[in-house]
């Protein structure tokens, strides 16, 4: 019997989990190992919810949004027997190493169940966040930024027509990755992150200026869910400047869609570097693409330092914080 | 100096009012009436933005969202004194006749313009609301459909991702069209509309049968604007079925978006009717679309009753409320 | 045992067969019936791939493109022996009814099919061409007219950078509903069917005006395949016009693609007319949807007749062959 | 007066050239320059065709695909008495610096209007083809790699109901990068590309065996323009392997769209780094995208070089050619 690996997908979903699981499953049964698909995240682990990788059940997902697999938040993986009760369900497969895709809690946990029982995992991150350390890219970005780009050239069409602020807010609670970037492709006037200060002064005379002299008639303002300052913004437009102003808050909109082209190759490439690293004996290393290359870190390096925000975006989008 | 049109679009936006402003000048013009173009509504009538609708200025607007001649609310209008300036700077370059894409507030404007000067129009019904009494169909309501539909299925890749339920709040202040004509495409469970009387408990018994009986494990829930109920069901979701729960609202998102072929056909069908209908001397003709047919009503028929909701979607939606 | 009712998608495929699926067999089931699935259209008959369709079946199908049943040619279905074999598979189960998604083709061979063995069906119109007797729509074509027109978006971003023309061959092949639709809905100046004459030298005199009178620099060209005229107006735009002309044949893209709103929304009305009609004893009618209203037709209309074209369409089309 | 600089789009259009001429215009006019607007290419050059670029020329244009600009292949630029005019056009206007976005073809004509006229530019690679040496991205290439995405999906629909081959021809003259992302971000079975040998014998064995042992009812097979192998390995697959199958040639509906994110940020980074390029001095100089950082190149180097194809996305594609 060849030896297992199991793919799981854990935390918020991600476009690009779906191929990710594809070609993870299929780059392993090419390298000698058997792969196991594990239903339900960490939970299914538990509940035994672990089912041989056929041809079939990963065949047509490659363009589906979310992840197949589904996922959850597992407390009870917090608990040491139930980590046991894994480990045996798990054992008696002959799975001996693990492939996460999903975010810095779900490495966590899986490093705690290596301590517990020494199975090896590797980590793909996924979240559409963008805000784990060490990789400039999370899979799932792309998609969700599309996704913001799509709703927001929709919101225009109004504004537009209308003479009207509009306030968006994006996905990031702790990082303003998804705001700054979806502000610089869509054209606004204002954007509002935790990572860059701001100043309602400076821009509220900035936009007064150009209604007054430049003819602006339209104002586009998004704004990082972790700001927590939509509805303030949207009244203070209202208020200050003198424009109608509507908040749209896009919500788990973002979550969702057909994974981009970027996040499809980002997948296949993220996996095939996560199953070499397992095949060469490496433990608990964590994919990462940096500089347009992909390597590995091990775990501590990713889930003790904190994300930093890419120079060049928080470069360009300054301007419109002030 | 051949007799001047002059095409106004007014209200809220909708997506097909582009479509049709073309289609009008080109149909009037080959009709041997001189077409106008009005921007910024009905203001733009006061402030004298009407400008000849030459070839450039209707080329290459028939597939984006919005209305290039920009709309708005006119506090202005329902003063004599403004109207009179619109009707001398019409006067002056010959105008005659004026169509106004448009709601009912829109048309009840230029009634009473009528009644002062004298000066027909025809109105187009726009508004994604789709509840303009006399007509089954108002331009804007099938893009504005798509777009809910197309967040809906992105939604629904994180609910089935995740085991979540999904509460959508679509616009529609007084009419139930767009949430129920949604809630059938999107394949949810739960619809709440003003039209139809609704009942938690037994939604919930429903619900709670399919969870553990039929192995249901998310939920998508369509609830229209006017019913102001999004919050509460969210929370009662969450509370009385034990799913966790989400609110998305869709928000201006649902205005924008490209027209679809069928608000491109339509916007053409309705133009060619209004046109004609003010070269045959029809006056204040509200132009409706009806079993399939094109036809007009008087103004009255439609400012003085209430839309009323296609019964046979009404009874597609009523058992995802009860 | 309830009365069992199989459902089959047969011949080309076409958006909205999925909801159509979903929504005959959940309505079945609510009024009584027991609905089976089809797999392999009319072959999956014979093959004996029948499944009852359990509530996991049909879930998660509503907005996928296509059909899930599958479909397929079936040569043998012309023979008795092999009828005899599918009968004997349905009666086997309880199968005492058919509801049959597809084009007249399958409706032919359905009532075959009742001849020989006595077995009642109802027909769902279905295909992208949209040129079934007695029916103002055929599910599917909405979605395909959008898949078209974003195509056409698409090209028109070139065409208008770079002064080019561009001709479009869609589908149809006796028919130009296709064409003539999406020459209205994309702003095309040529458009060539085989239903209208249509005189090159007119057309062409009408594009050099243009050129040389108001500025045109590019031209769109919608051809149907029927007219098999793609390659020579391509080069006659070149050779005669002085444009240089690109042919693009959109091919089976136009296929596909999530169903739209008012396919699924149709899917559902049909699904119900065609259920209800079984119920109430009506023996091989075709669902129609004619002047806004559904309605059922015996198949010698349907079959034996030719597809009018829709006269508004053409009258507001003959422009552009002209 | 302050110092000038002339924005020009030439070459085939692509994706991502609106967002850079929006982002280089305000970002040269903050930083001392004054950016003006070239209508046409090259030729606008020589016609005079040179506008200031005011706020309004470049509002709401990042979201459009093709270029505004509009572009042209131009014949007169190859002679000195064209570029002479071309150069006094510039000259009255004080125009010192150009800024050109397209291909190594533009690039080489710049640098002999340098060599006449001593005018310094600044390069910015664009092409869908992505083949331009000295960088891993040309702006336009992720558009063109999502619209080529949204056809093969909507493809794959028809194909999975019917049991039928799709062999989709995508762009790329000489090179393969197109296709060879396309198949992976498709999980097409067969990729034919210029750069990689196939083996059609090893191909169809492959194919069979599926098909016999694995359930393999559909095939897509991506083929590169360059290859010229479209219509025989269609034939080819209906023969050889019994499939029957469609040839679909995508056209110019890959040159179009609206920009995806990942284009928008990269025409600002390009953008940014050709006018910074300029302010320093830098002359003629090929702004580069590479291993994740922006850089640039002397034109030598990216014009009489040959690009090479990403290693890691050949060593994934190798499999689908054999």
């Amino acid at each position: 019997m060849s030896e297992g690996i199991a793919i799981i997908t854990s935390g918020g979903d991600a476009a690009g989990m779906n191929p990710a699981v594809k070609c993870a499953a299929e780059y392993a049964a090419k390298h000698g190992l058997k792969p196991w698909l594990v239903y339900g995240g960490l939970n299914g682990l538990i509940q035994d919810k672990i089912v041989e990788a056929d041809r079939l059940l990963v065949s047509g997902i490659l363009h589906r949004g979310g992840t197949v697999l589904r996922s959850s938040r597992s407390k009870e993986f917090f608990e040491y027997s139930f980590r046991e009760q894994a480990y045996q369900n798990l054992k008696k497969r002959g799975i001996t190493k693990l492939l996460v895709i999903g975010g810095d809690g779900s490495f966590r946990a899986l490093h705690q169940f290596y301590t517990d029982f020494g199975m090896p995992f590797a980590g793909i991150p996924a979240t559409i966040d963008n805000d784990i350390a060490g990789t400039d890219y999370c899979l799932g970005v792309d998609t969700a930024l599309n996704m913001i780009r799509e709703s927001i050239d929709s919101i225009r069409d109004t504004a537009t027509s209308f003479s009207r602020a509009f306030v968006i807010e994006v996905m990031g609670r702790h990082c303003g990755y998804l705001a700054m970037v979806s502000a610089l492709a869509s054209g606004a006037e204002i954007c509002l992150t935790p990572e860059i200060p701001y100043n309602l002064d400076s821009i509220g005379a900035r936009m007064k200026h150009q209604i007054e002299n430049e003819g602006r008639d339209f104002i586009l303002a998004i704004v990082a869910e972790g700001t927590k300052m939509g509805d303030y913004v949207t009244r203070w437009i209202n208020d200050s400047i003198g424009m109608e102003a509507r908040l749209t808050v896009l919500g788990h909109v973002q979550r969702g869609g057909s994974p981009t082209v970027y996040d499809r190759i980002m997948a296949y490439k993220f996996s095939v570097a996560a199953v070499e690293s397992l095949i060469s004996g490496q433990e608990n290393a964590i994919m990462v693409y940096r500089k347009g290359a992909f390597g590995h870190l091990p775990i501590s390096e990713v889930c003790d330092n904190k994300y930093e925000m890419d120079p060049s975006i928080v470069r360009l989008c300054k301007p419109l914080s002030e």
